[in-house]
């Protein structure tokens, strides 16, 4: 078992990364102050892993919220059952939400948190690779708004994570991958030496090779609690957290969200933005080559749909939260781990960009 | 015009007390940074004051959402609709929202502040005397539940409170009876002069004189400022501005919300605690009947709706937030202007203070 403490004043939490982890109560259960808890989880995972939790919580009173599993019920209407399930139970403000899900669990179990009663404490156990190493690091919560992804929300930091990594055994292949996704970004933005470590160790994580996962979800953390802990609430550096998301956003909106997997969506604005960044000049070819076979040999795709056209990207990504006062930033490479936040690429670049992976118009 | 500073830190912000005010923008525009505006609300008091507070925003790049009037609004559903407008009117994380109305705009308006984008700025507008001395200040926003008041919210502090006296000539005198609650309220939590103050110069404030006015609302805002400052998140102190808010939100749950003003029922509530805590040898009956007799001279009803039993009563107060794990606690006087919160009050007392005032069962 690893642990790494994400350093954030009074709001600091620890991470705990290993196997069998959710059966290990004596780790995690000492951060549920009150006798009150409920566990928020969703329809495929509470079968799976529902009871192991709650045989950890035998001294608690529970209650539980099972949501509808997937990124189309992560809304206002989905959120509300967390609030519905809290109050019918009685719970007041000592008691503590425990989300046991991927990233939708996970943001939605954190904004009820954030929200319900102006606040109480909450516990993050991911079950995807993907909320492993970013959703459920760095306190951003929220629901989807029908015009935008996570419109509504806020930043409210969890009690723990426990990262079980015996939860992946069950993971499909497509979301494995998805998760590799934001692995890979780590070494992208902020992280050479990670960036050949995955290079050298991408099969052996392919296969979930015990040793490699573990090292593969440490440093992503270490990665993503360092840019978080410099800039807990998005004033500057943290977006650069958000490679390829501008991009990804606009085909997850354009798909319909939950259509592409959020990894998958990011790959493709990630092999996007490399080649905005080579085509300023600020990265040779060979890096961009790099970005895109890794994420090629993770199965992961390097092209957005062939369905949207330029004018559909372009409206879509003006939309996104990166827009300040109308002017688009974006999260480009200035060298292999050394992303920034940048106005600069003009749109005839970006529209190149878009033309060169296919996308008409 | 008086100004008050309210010292939270980095979160500070100052209150404007006066007449006229929102007609001076030089007074409080400075506090938008961005171009964005979003003015936020209701159809009462949009056709009476929209157009003032437009009148200098005009170099800015305003939206509105106009919600519906009433306390039976204060939803989730009418919240997702000031999401609606800031999203069709493409507003980004430096959008400034602007609540003008009472304290269901107000609260309404900063929970989409602190929720839109994980946070945006806003200014409070308050159009009611209830709104200018309570809920205005101190960061409290939210919406209610079917089963509780303010279940759903945030602590999220304003930029400015611009309190516009003016804005209360055109206030229902009930309306504004029910306001004057809460100023009393100050009195008997933690200021015996002004409570002695508002003794002596009830009659001009009821007929809504300026100078008196003026003076009413500074002191409510001292008073709260105070209190909030001190425990900004209500671990503690802050609960006392609570008095008479427990057995409140009961009366109101009974009766649904908006039928009986907040207000209306907090004044009820405060004459029951008054009651108790006289019960329990706290106070003496003449302070108990000083503050009902200044609540009954300012028009406010000093006893719950005989519609309601005890076991109701009781259940209703069990669900309020001011429950700690299944302990009832209640803010009592220790003596005029002493507020404590306790938890030492036996249920027979509160049955007994219940049965006093006509409750059955």
């Amino acid at each position: 078992m690893k642990r790494l403490d994400v350093d954030l004043g009074d709001r600091s939490y620890p991470i705990y990364i290993g196997r069998g982890l959710i059966r290990q109560p004596e780790l995690w259960a000492g951060h549920i102050p009150g006798q009150q808890v409920c566990v928020v989880s969703n329809e495929t995972i509470a079968p799976l892993y529902l009871e192991s939790v709650l045989a950890g919580l035998s001294d608690k009173s529970v209650c539980r919220a099972i949501l509808p599993d997937g990124e189309s019920y992560k809304t206002l209407a989905t959120l509300s059952g967390i609030y519905d399930a809290l109050l019918e139970a009685g719970h007041g403000r000592g008691t503590t939400l425990l989300a046991l899900g991927g990233g939708v669990v996970g943001d939605m179990c954190g904004f009820a948190a954030a929200s319900y009663q102006r606040g109480v404490d909450f516990i993050q156990m991911p079950t995807t690779l993907l909320s492993m190493v970013d959703s459920s690091v760095g306190g951003k919560t929220g629901v989807n708004h029908p015009l935008g992804k996570n419109m509504i929300g806020a930043f409210h930091q969890p009690k723990c994570v426990v990262a079980d990594l015996a939860l992946l055994d069950t993971l499909p292949a497509r979301e494995y991958a998805a998760g590799l996704a934001e692995v890979v970004k780590y070494g992208l933005i902020s992280d050479a030496p990670f960036f050949e470590w995955l290079e050298d160790n991408l099969d052996a994580l392919l296969a979930r090779e015990e040793a490699a996962l573990t090292e593969a979800v440490y440093r992503s953390c270490v990665n993503k609690a360092q840019v978080v802990a410099e800039d807990e609430r998005e004033g500057g550096r943290r977006a650069i957290l958000n490679l390829g998301h501008t991009f990804g956003h606009a085909i997850e909106t354009a798909e319909g969200y939950g259509t592409w997997l959020h990894g998958e969506a990011v790959a493709a604005g990630m092999v996007l933005a490399l080649n905005l960044s080579r085509r300023l000049g600020w990265i040779d070819s060979d890096i961009e080559a790099r970005g895109r076979r890794l994420l090629e040999r993770a199965e992961l795709p390097v092209a957005p749909p062939d369905s949207m056209d330029v004018d559909q990207f372009l409206l879509l990504m003006g939309r996104d939260k990166k827009v300040v006062e109308g002017q688009l930033r974006l999260v480009l490479l200035q060298g292999l781990g050394e992303a920034v936040v940048s106005s600069e690429a003009p749109v005839e670049a970006i529209v190149a960009t878009l033309r060169e992976a296919g996308i008409k118009g």
